[in-house]
């Protein structure tokens, strides 16, 4: 079994999907990487799966539940890479991602986290502001 | 054949290497690499061989062939995340990996790389002064 490598770049954390993941691999990086959100205390993950050929209906489920449990950690998930082949069957599996956002490319998934984050931070002063009244 | 995606974050790529190459693998990685630093106009290229437990002379060679060709493209090359294991072996096959710069982690490789460009940039217009005296 291989272990996917998750990368810290700042307050992020960027996961590249390379290799067709078994089952177990999937499960293995979901502990990883929830691991990993509380160890350095990340707000977003990026999960690259330009490289993905085939994703079937367990990777898509792992991917959704991934998102889940990273937003309950107080982190946001943006899935980026995705292929036009990949976005057609997980459509036809019935599995739309919800609760996934995706973006076309790590550049401009990076941009959507900190504009997320940025946001958070804002509603977060407003909410600081409205208690103090 | 497998090939390893180059992501692209802001003037910089990353390629995280998590299958061990074999040499026509290795070849292609180095194609490619010097065509998207061309594409991107790349200055800095980061290479992720965390998940490399083995690297054999093959590798080794082409990881410094690849900071080279970089170099002639206007580029600098950090080496990150290298296993204590590796470097023994690196060192003990003789490859010292001369010219390739490298960090503990990706986000250290990060700071390195911006660092290496403010640098140029101040000698460029230190050079441009000196050229309009």
């Amino acid at each position: 079994m291989q272990s996917i490598p998750i990368l810290k770049m700042g307050s992020f954390l960027l996961v590249s999907i390379q290799v067709d993941m078994d089952d177990r691999t999937a499960m293995s990086l979901q502990d990883d990487l929830t691991s990993a959100i509380v160890k350095h205390r990340a707000k977003g993950v990026l999960i690259d799966i330009s490289s993905l050929d085939v994703v079937d209906s367990f990777i898509g489920r792992m991917l959704a539940n991934t998102a889940a449990m990273a937003r309950i950690l107080d982190a946001d998930t943006v899935v980026v890479g995705m292929q036009p082949s990949v976005a057609i069957t997980l459509v036809e599996l019935g599995l739309s991602l919800k609760g996934v956002r995706s973006a076309l490319n790590v550049e401009r998934g990076m941009e959507l986290l900190q504009s997320i984050a940025r946001q958070n931070l804002a509603e977060a002063d407003e909410a600081d502001a409205g208690h103090e009244k």
